[in-house]
């Protein structure tokens, strides 16, 4: 199976690059996908919100029946987690089948910082709502749309976007009257930004229903350049919630401060124990275990454009972390970062006092080599180190009478970081289709900084590929307020989900010669099956 | 005038301790009493709620009118400034005049934190709510009331309890057909809470109206032994809302982590930078301008018995700041508190960002010898000396530009401490007359750790020395969510007022001596007034 799976790949790099393009469906009925996304953006969409959820995954199933893909639900082990949504197009005589993912569900939203929409009230406007952009009545047929016209709303571009890029392909496609050139699975999942927990067991029931000969998944931003991107591999992650305990009920803090702990001090103290001033991870051990890249790894991060000076003037910043490293050289690394604060209040809600609790929640990000409970066990230690007793439950009035320092930590989930080998037949293919789109240059990147859950389908799905496939603007505000798709990158990501559906099919494959199942290839197939880089291994 | 005042104490205070109680009176009227103040409980009272505040105001004038108390408002410099409400009850013949203060106003309140009652729906319980305290009906006349019980409800003890004392006793005083010893003035000041900005131009503004012998301040919680105290002074306050700056947008963690600077961290480290590990403020010169207290201050100090053990135990603290140092002692010092951090979001809410931004509030506590406007001045330079580039206002894009580290600050208020001396005639005068409502011993403190305007009174009404009466119960929970008062302070409170009121009366002063102003005296009058100790001065 291996083996063929290689040849088969290896074959139909060597085809013709000719592309069936869905751009003139796309340009006809560019009105039309956008009511049809705003009617799916406006249905609220945490993974917490179980109603909702369902409305989302109900709606999928619609919207997969109606373009006639054979839609199901995959349920997880409870009414309360978020089903994964299937639907196929099976092509007779195919003999390879490739799964396209996205992700249904948004980040959480905090409303009342949402200025450009309200987060499920998806708003049109004629460009950056911080660059002056107003907002516009949704267009009718046939009226001229401008592609840097922003659409604002949760999940706009993380990641609704994979998910009616992929939809308009189908409806393309159909309407051209042709077929992909492979089966075509499609999973939305509807529990990503919560960290995945149960897509492994999805994943695990489902084996037969998902096999395939690799997965592109549809999802996170191209080049701050807005070159388009391939990417083989994304960061793990986990992260935790720290509470550090002061008073058991709030004190004045004019009667009580600098006599009673404040938590708000021990906690700064905490984090400010975490990075050196250069910004490097000071946890002991932090960046062990890290898989160096390989040679040609290496190289690919050389050639992207460095955007940094573009996005530092962007983004109003004068200094940074990383002692003078690009971004996509930092990227490579494990990374340890502040999602926010809470202690009692600021500003015109403060009240004096010293409070009694102190939270931060932090995410840190995994490369190739991290294991994320053994990460995380370094962030445990290093708490420890700074003088804290930890515990997972609210202290008890014991552990509060024993301890001067006291910390609660709960873990954010987590899983590890996947990385597809930039050689391999499949990276090589997706790279040309990607690229037959564009005639700029298309940029193979080793690793996204973010993270999807990749390594799960890997492991739930023994030896198969996943390569991600960035489509929306970098400046999308996504996992914050005001997320926003620019319309231009929606047309263009259907363009490329038509590609890839419509790669060419290769003559059936030919056994010739054993390969591991995760090797690493340099410069040929036959190298790449034979030569294991330690590196590359998990 | 001066020289006259000194001789009126000190022969007030060789007078008889006859005292009169209203106790009696009080225990027929509980019940109306708590139902009176519930009502005036139930009108939300944030300095900034601009139309509630009104309603307050009227109310206390209608709540003054019924007792023939001569009410009227006194106004601020525009139509959003509280105003402070006047009463008087003047008795024909008294040659003295004392003022009785409490503030109407209460801390910010968020909502979503109260859990024993909504902040402006006064809950009566059995008893603390964290101790399984139980919701129970407002008593009809007649019905036991125990004085265990608590009332919930933002300002039910901070400080509606020194307004509702001071009514109350006027009642009591009513009902058994007695008069003050005194011309009696009532202030109630609408904004004490938010700093009293308006407060110095209302009292200059009166002055003539507000003319008197000494003003007595009914406010903060008593001993937590349940001893009365008699308080010489009262800590200065200031304090900053300091935000650090981050990216213009929000960025995902994952994508920009470890390579955009994040104002979380910065502020943690800012933050942490303010303090020593034992909890000793590290910004330079903070402890400089402290007057020393003065032989018989310290003595005082001595004397008030520890309550630091039995807080510790109850608040579930194991450790604290002040290197080993008293409470009592402690307050005797200035003081750097963080009320609050505010970043993103955390927990369920918390997303995988890179914040824009990342808000402290600090509250600094002032005694003698600081100025508040010096003491931010240090504030200031220690976070220039941390890199900080510091502004007033948001940073533009040039400063953002050029500063790698950016902080806004801005001032919250700011008034000084004041104190006045202890063997003053007013001053033992009115410890006499505590004394005389209890059996315990009355401890005389030389300063509060929490903070009043009453340098604002000196200030404008010059000469004007104040003396604070702690009343309520100490484990209040004021300016935090879930404030509640213990019943028999309220009672115990109105018995306090009563005898303040009731102070004998002396015959009319003689011109004995010249005297300067606000000196301090040892062991008896005329030393006092010869004997400046410049450890007492301003």
């Amino acid at each position: 199976m291996k083996r063929r799976l290689l040849l088969f790949w290896a074959l139909l790099l060597a085809s013709s690059p000719a592309r069936a393009e869905v751009r003139d469906w796309v340009e006809a009925n560019r009105a039309a996908i956008l009511s049809e996304y705003v009617r799916l953006l406006s249905i609220p969409n945490v993974a917490s919100d179980t109603p909702n959820i369902r409305r989302n995954a109900d709606r999928l199933v619609q919207m997969l029946r109606a373009r006639g893909l054979n839609p199901r639900l995959l349920e997880g082990d409870g009414p309360t987690v978020p089903p994964a949504v299937y639907g196929e197009w099976l092509v007779p005589g195919a003999g390879r089948t490739l799964v396209l993912y996205a992700h249904y569900d948004g980040q959480p939203v905090a409303p009342e910082e949402w200025r450009a929409s309200k987060p499920f009230e998806p708003t049109l406007r004629s460009a950056r709502f911080d660059r002056g952009g107003e907002v516009l009545p949704l267009p009718r047929p046939g009226e001229p749309i401008d592609p840097e016209w922003r659409l604002y709303g949760r999940a706009a571009a993380d990641d609704k976007a994979g998910v009616m890029a992929i939809l308009s392909a189908v409806d393309g496609l159909r309407a051209e009257g042709r077929s992909p050139s492979f089966n075509v699975k499609i999973f939305f999942e509807g529990e990503e930004e919560a960290g995945s927990p149960h897509l492994a067991g999805i994943l695990s029931r489902n084996k037969a229903l998902l096999a395939s000969d690799g997965w592109v998944i549809f999802d996170s931003p191209a080049h701050p350049s807005g070159a388009k991107q391939v990417v083989l591999g994304v960061r793990g992650i986990t992260g935790a919630d720290i509470t550090v305990y002061g008073p058991k009920r709030p004190l004045h803090s004019g009667h009580y401060g600098n006599w009673a702990p404040n938590p708000a001090m021990s906690l700064s103290r905490l984090l400010a124990s975490m990075k050196d001033a250069a910004g490097r991870v000071a946890i002991a051990g932090f960046y062990d275990d890290v898989t160096p890249l390989s040679a040609a790894e290496r190289q690919a991060v050389q050639a992207v454009p460095a955007a940094d000076a573009q996005l530092k003037a962007e983004l109003g910043l004068a200094g940074g972390e990383g002692g003078g490293k690009r971004l996509v050289e930092l990227i490579q690394e494990p990374s340890l970062n502040i999602d926010g604060l809470r202690s009692a209040d600021v500003g015109e809600r403060a009240r004096n006092v010293i409070p009694t609790t102190a939270t931060a929640t932090v995410d840190m990000r995994l490369v190739m080599g991290n294991d994320h409970q053994r990460q995380y066990e370094k962030l445990i230690a290093h708490i420890r180190s700074q003088g804290f007793h930890v515990t997972e439950a609210e202290p008890s009035e014991e552990e509060r009478r024993r301890h001067p320092l006291l910390a609660r930590v709960v873990k954010r989930g987590g899983y590890n970081a996947e990385r597809t080998p930039m050689d391999l037949p499949i990276s090589r293919a997706v790279l040309r289709a990607v690229q037959s789109t564009t005639a700029n240059p298309v940029y193979a990147v080793p690793t996204l900084g973010g993270s999807l859950p990749l390594s799960l389908i890997s492991e739930a799905l023994p030896g198969t590929r996943t390569i991600t496939l960035p489509i929306v603007n970098h400046d999308n505000n996504q996992h914050a307020e005001d997320e926003n798709l620019r319309l231009g990158n929606l047309w263009e990501a259907i363009a490329v989900v038509g590609s890839i559906m419509t790669m060419p099919q290769p003559p059936p494959a030919t056994p010739r010669q054993a390969a591991p199942a995760r090797s690493i290839g340099r410069g040929s197939v036959q190298r790449s099956a034979q030569e294991v880089t330690p590196g590359s291994a998990r």
